[in-house]
């Protein structure tokens, strides 16, 4: 008993048995208790300490489940050879910086890559969470099922439906964590080899990976409908990536008449030649101009429309969950060579969308974003009449950025330079292009708005006024 | 003011201002509000109602900023044109049954997929998280580093050193949503055409996952030190992929002075000919005989060492957290091709498991576990020695797994049906041989203990018995 002169501390908030617990740990580790010595009995200890002897008890238990101490019957408690057990001592080393991804030294920063999350409903999102957490279920900690949990799939299916037109049973959804996983399971489906059609310029990132998995990218130009078919259908691809309702980067709505085109392009392949279209809806939710159009998916007759959507841009970055609406006729393909990888998304991570979607907080956020958007969209176009002679405005019907094309012979460089001059941050448009096509855009950068208030925008183009005319 | 006879209950715990919000924003919906209305005065509502004015223009503003209503100036609230908003309304269908994908009708299961939930530390995450939850700071929604959090890597780095003797700077360090995602990420870094060596039997999804991405595999013969190096320095590949503390299936350890052939034949490739080995140590935690034996990540001074580990084993399948250490040698080539992809864990996820580390759940978790897995492994082996005439036992010093070889002359389908009958599911070895290469194992079939208390497994054992003596 003089090993353990434990004292307790009845006013903490720890509970007693965890002080007893710790204490006991804490000896065992330091080898105060060593190897096969025996414990005090719990009624010993519980008169030395004054206090239950369930409360010891519980200390012992924990200490017998965790394998510090073994019980062994009618003689008492022993501690345990420890050599297998793993002991955490935090280990000290230059700190990391904690660096913001997105994090500039800019004063204003056009990023097209913001969201603004000063309105993220952080009310709702705490609220769902703490009642997810209260469910004791277990069954939010099993593996669940590859294609996403089956709740969050039906609620995917019916915001789909009724806002974007797109024909989504639940059963054909895969839920992924991002665009970029998506793609990815695509390939490993398809196997590499594939021939695939992009725009140039074009979402660089995907063009990056399809490359990088041995995929062939053929280059096809745009016009101002977007992706030119004629010159699609030179090529030999059999795979159409495309962004029909905001092409990134250059922001062009392709018009219905341009999407039968490319649907029809896509059902004159058949059987093993088949042709497929990647409908990439990665911000259709922004759109301030006309009635909304409907995805390219809901007018596809010929079971040949893959479309991926997102969460991260509506909601917010970090939410990693992406939706990718498979046509039948890959479903076989998706469950031979892609439903052995088990989904990317947490169960918990899963259950929370489907709460914000179901319980109305998403039809609430996106009313809201689409107002505070809107209104950043209006002030920046207001501002940029100043620059009336010297550039053109395009892209600005959707999403939450704008190109800026100089007709006056500032190059992009010397814009980007004169901008970051006066700390303001602009992008220039020509690393998004791809291969040797001809670019139908020079001397232009982007400037995205999502990130930066009325306000902001209006001092940040003050600054570019003196920076550029 | 006709049409807004809004009934108001006072004892509701919905607040009176979203009572009115919802009224308002139904009526607009539902057409009784029509496009161009002009809505009272906040102060003739709020007289009306017996509010104050305060409530009714939180409910307007509500409005306003949702799109559904706009200020004019001197003039009012009107209704706004809802052509380009989204509504959702619940659609009803057939309800998915939402499947558990390791649900099944069997009485006892013997998977060997399993991991023990029960003892999952409901109040620690519940706590972390809400913790969690309270802050604030809209850096947990934004877009985190691709490679994971800098306070996330160094908290693996640190478990990662003491615990499993790994050289992992955090700054080598890739987390990722699940080791098949890992795996993804890699085949993008190499670019398909790896030519892979791998054992057979194996983890299966990880050679349908290298094939599908147009990788070689070569089948090596394993032994009962694992991987044939002999066998090895044969073939063309310059990749192996083992798992040295537990093979998945055979349970097989290799031992060090394999390991160090191993190592060896990686040293030999140098330059454009760099050979590397993936180590995949996806359930070292469990060991129950001798000493831990260190990853062989720690052992390796020519950087060839790709190591892979999860949580999804040692804290629960839902959670879907991985991380992979490049060697120096890579990172170059992960800068290139893989960081363009975004991070596939939420940043709230990976702030959650780095605080469940560093305030030593993790530790006191795996040390509950390792004690609870091997009462369950200690008492499947005091019933198998019923068996000890008519099958061999292996692959039980680690894991949650072992396997029966039947030396009576029954088939691994025979026993799985004979099993079955009495309601028990074992597993067959067979589904994991890849290739043609030769079987060291046949009649075997897989018992995984995880999921079953030491009660369960004494029942379902004495079935076995009936089944198959």
């Amino acid at each position: 008993m003089n090993d353990l002169t434990i004292s307790l501390d009845v006013h903490s908030t720890t509970p007693l048995y965890e002080q007893i617990y710790n204490y006991i740990k804490n000896e065992i580790q330091n080898g105060g208790l060593p190897f096969k010595e025996r414990l005090p009995s719990s009624r010993k200890l519980s008169d030395y300490l004054q206090v239950s002897r369930t409360t010891v008890n519980m200390a012992y238990e924990q200490l017998v489940a965790e394998g510090y101490l073994e019980a062994v019957p009618h003689r008492g408690y022993f501690v345990c050879d420890l050599a297998g057990l793993v002991h955490l001592k935090p280990e000290r080393r230059s700190q990391m910086k904690n660096q913001e991804a997105d994090e500039t030294n800019f004063e204003f920063d056009f990023s097209p890559h913001g969201v603004d999350l000063n309105s993220f409903p952080h009310n709702a999102w705490r609220k769902l969470s703490k009642n997810l957490l209260m469910e004791e279920d277990k069954y939010l900690f099993r593996l669940g099922d590859p294609q996403g949990e089956p709740r969050l799939r039906e609620t995917i299916a019916d915001y789909l439906h009724q806002a974007r037109g797109v024909n989504a049973p639940p059963e054909r959804i895969i839920v992924g964590a991002g665009n970029d996983f998506l793609l990815l399971l695509l390939c490993s489906m398809f196997g590499g080899g594939m021939r695939i059609a992009m725009e140039s310029p074009t979402y660089r990132k995907a063009y990056d990976l399809f490359r990088n998995l041995s995929n062939e990218v053929r280059i096809v130009e745009m016009d101002e409908s977007g992706m030119c078919v004629d010159q699609l259908e030179q090529t030999d691809a059999w795979l159409a990536y495309v962004m029909p309702s905001h092409q990134y980067p250059l922001g062009t709505v392709m018009p219905v008449k341009r999407r039968m085109q490319l649907l029809s392009w896509a059902a004159s392949g058949a059987g093993t030649e088949k042709r497929y279209i990647i409908e990439d809806d990665y911000d259709s939710e922004f759109r301030y101009k006309g009635k909304p159009i409907p995805a390219l998916q809901g007018y596809d007759r010929d079971d040949c429309v893959i479309y991926i959507g997102t969460f991260s841009k509506s909601i917010a970055p970090s939410i990693r969950v992406s939706y990718m609406v498979l046509p039948e006729s890959l479903m076989d393909l998706y469950r031979q060579r892609a439903r052995g990888i088990s989904s990317t998304v947490s169960r918990v991570d899963q259950m929370l969308i489907a709460g914000f979607l179901n319980e109305g907080y998403y039809e609430r956020h996106l009313n809201r974003m689409r107002a505070v958007y809107r209104g950043r969209h209006d002030a920046l176009l207001a501002e940029l009449k100043a620059f009336r002679g010297i550039c053109q405005v395009s892209g600005e019907n959707a999403g939450v950025h704008l190109l800026l094309t100089f007709t006056n012979g500032m190059t992009e460089e010397e814009a980007i330079r004169r901008a970051a001059e006066r700390d303001v941050r602009v992008y220039g448009l020509s690393g998004y292009y791809v291969g040797d096509a001809r670019k139908p855009f020079q001397d232009t950068v982007l400037l995205g708005y999502a990130n930066l208030s009325e306000q902001e925008i209006h001092d940040a183009l003050s600054r570019l006024r003196q920076a550029w005319l």
